[in-house]
């Protein structure tokens, strides 16, 4: 599918006093607009033009987007003044304007982005239409507000707000063809004018096929409660199968709410990761201090570094700005950093002593060596993962410098390089094992 | 396309003398018999169902193979008691077996294994035979002996061992359709029973179509000097793109001799990734000596090492044993070597010195890590250079460690950490500038 459909002309009026001055879809959540985020999963599952019908205040819409170059894609729009009525009235308008299959969205709903693929390689049969459909919906739901379904073998037999037996809640998205047009004005005759009304058109004809959400979460924004758990499930989203303990426990929700601060702001993903490795390198140079307050301070600021480490990441897929270099870039400067925070390490432990003995140096030695053979081999570790979703314990970059804070605040430098040298070669060795069975 | 079609019936009687007891296809060449080779590389290709047309010494063949389950396909023959007539014979045996399209194959003729798999890919109109044609023949070709093609408009009009006009070489690669069948008898009733005059009967219906043959080599063989020429041609194949300078002029001539040595035995190219680990400790244990000699000694072991060590990738090529893990594991055991022989380094020129200074553990700490963020970054730099064939000279490990032979020869560690410090930085924070233009 090349094109795809957005309903942004309705007024919002439940949500009203913060969109006093700009139309519903304007909304900004966590640096993005809420029709932005529609329109960024669209063009990362590649739909390359987009007509938006628009009606209220429309004229701030346009201005905003313009012909959709900033976002690389085509942007059109289709007017509907008529936006007090139905929402399907909007769908109607753009009858002349789309004569293909498309998708069908609405600029109100957040999902997340990888949901929108799915559902654009899905195959439908001849004449069908799809609807994406909830059938685990969760309790954040508005039930009294959704739009029910009833899905009999595969097909939507009922549809509407009222319907007292249904087994699924209309997700908002739909695979639309131009074939149906006919039907929705048919349903119009009948003086139906809201979109589940002239779905249930094709309903009656056993053309709807539900289509399964496969998504981590959806949500329809009608007030400022659901805009705020809306940012709660986008902020969610965030955690990552692959993170370690620390990282889930700790960091990431330190690190989420740091983002959820700084996402307003034009920091980009790559200046994010180039401020945690300074911070770190500060951290790295405190322990040439060598004494025990400046190792204590040295080990928060590692242990800061490592929470701000997640924040370039976490801009990166809230703002739509994931790179290969972004990733590539933070996984190189993490290395430098673990160089330079185990160096620091062991030569201020050495001032410390007033000794540079060469047992201190052997374990720092051993101690980098493990810390990158440990990334090193987390590579294809955690495409395992990913793959198979295999549960345990994951030894990574989170509970080094966590350990390397816990062993400054303590001043046990020595142990701590010990303890990493140890444990990190002894991990290491073990994943050969483990992904020589798995590979 | 699913199936495939081998010709193997022929005497071979040119080659005669080294196959006196055995067929010409079950003729070893470098680890596996020609019609493995061929039966291997359609396996790659994801053919899953072979047929082999047998004549000659047949029971050898079968014995060879069975039903093929050893190689991950399913075998059948077919017999052709006929195989003293032209080699058109053999397809026409086929006729009852292959309801389809299908690839046909020679059993003594060698191409690169990407060849097969770009062939079988090829998008044919209806009706359409596909004949592999080389547009650009080597030198090695026996010109007298080759069946020509002339190509117009990308459909071959003429072809024959003795056409006097022609611009191609039949490869001896086919894709045949069961259509074509009746017109192949129509050439036999003509009195034409090789391959070639069966193609020619389709080439006047110009329905034979011309697929650039766009492998890296392929060869008939039919005599002993062929032989050694696809020897030489699958060894030299055995060099990569990514290959650093050190390994392409000095590691590979060598290691592709000892290959070609070992790829008789039966030694599994894991096995050589830890054999050539061992040699790698060998040399960081003689290191620790801490005397000049060791030191000349460790560092040509360390060459050595780094010699062997393009071995199991060789013939895990030349075998087709390729694995994930196994490339993987000689990655990991890489990195491994570079830190037990950095640290041998590092340890036996202090204990040459006769004191530990923290001069010299820094300059380790440096060139350990440098030679580690090598390895790192090159992973990245592989893609890119393999994409867009980027030249210029790789700094990798071949460069690395042949720098620590000579470092050792001359007696000069602490000059040659030194320099390893600053070359493996240097290069490591250019190629994240040049990644950052390049992903």
């Amino acid at each position: 599918m090349e094109k795809a459909l957005i309903i942004a002309a309705g007024k919002g009026e439940r949500i009203k006093c913060i969109s006093k001055e700009k139309p519903k879809p304007l909304i900004k959540l966590l640096g993005l607009t809420l029709i932005e985020r529609v329109i960024l999963s669209l063009k990362e599952a590649g739909i390359s033009e987009v007509f938006i019908v628009v009606g209220y205040k429309k004229e701030k819409i346009v201005e905003f987007f313009g012909d959709g170059r900033r976002y690389g894609l085509r942007i059109n729009y289709i007017e509907n003044d008529e936006f007090q009525r139905g929402n399907g009235i909007s769908l109607l308008k753009a009858k002349n304007y789309l004569k293909e299959k498309f998708l069908l969205l609405m600029s109100d709903h957040i999902f997340d982005e990888e949901a929108i693929k799915r559902v654009s390689n899905f195959e439908l049969g001849d004449f069908e239409i799809g609807i994406v459909v909830d059938r685990n919906y969760p309790n954040f739901i508005d039930l009294g507000d959704a739009t029910k379904v009833l899905v009999k073998d595969g097909m939507v037999v009922d549809i509407g707000k009222k319907i007292e037996n249904y087994n699924g809640i209309d997700c908002g998205i739909f695979i639309v063809r131009d074939t149906a047009f006919k039907y929705f004005e048919e349903a119009l005759s009948k003086g139906e004018d809201t979109l589940s009304g002239m779905m249930k058109e094709i309903a009656i004809r056993n053309k709807l096929k539900a289509i399964d959400f496969e998504g981590k979460f959806w949500i329809d924004i009608d007030t400022e409660k659901e805009l705020k758990t809306a940012k709660k499930l986008l902020l969610k989203n965030l955690f990552k199968e692959t993170d370690g303990p620390i990282s889930r426990y700790i960091n990431r929700p330190i690190s989420t709410k740091i983002t959820e601060l700084l996402v307003n702001l034009p920091i980009s993903p790559n200046l994010m990761t180039v401020i945690s490795f300074i911070i770190s390198i500060l951290s790295s140079i405190l322990f040439l201090k060598g004494n025990k307050f400046y190792f204590l301070i040295a080990g928060i600021i590692a242990q800061f570094s490592s929470i701000v480490d997640g924040c370039d990441g976490e801009i990166a897929r809230l703002k739509f700005k994931k790179t290969d270099f972004g990733a590539w870039l933070d996984s190189v400067l993490d290395r430098y950093s673990d160089f330079f925070l185990i160096l620091g390490i062991t030569i201020g432990y050495s001032i410390y002593k007033g000794e540079f003995s060469i047992s201190t140096f052997l374990i720092g030695y051993f101690a980098m060596f493990g810390s990158f053979m440990n990334s090193y081999t987390a590579v294809r570790l955690d495409q395992i993962i990913e793959k198979k979703g295999i549960k345990g314990i994951r030894f990574g970059r989170d509970i080094r410098i966590f350990l390397i804070m816990i062993g400054s605040i303590l001043n046990k430098l020595k142990l701590l390089l010990l303890i990493l040298a140890i444990i990190t070669n002894f991990i290491s060795v073990k994943r050969i094992f483990f992904l020589k069975k798995e590979i």
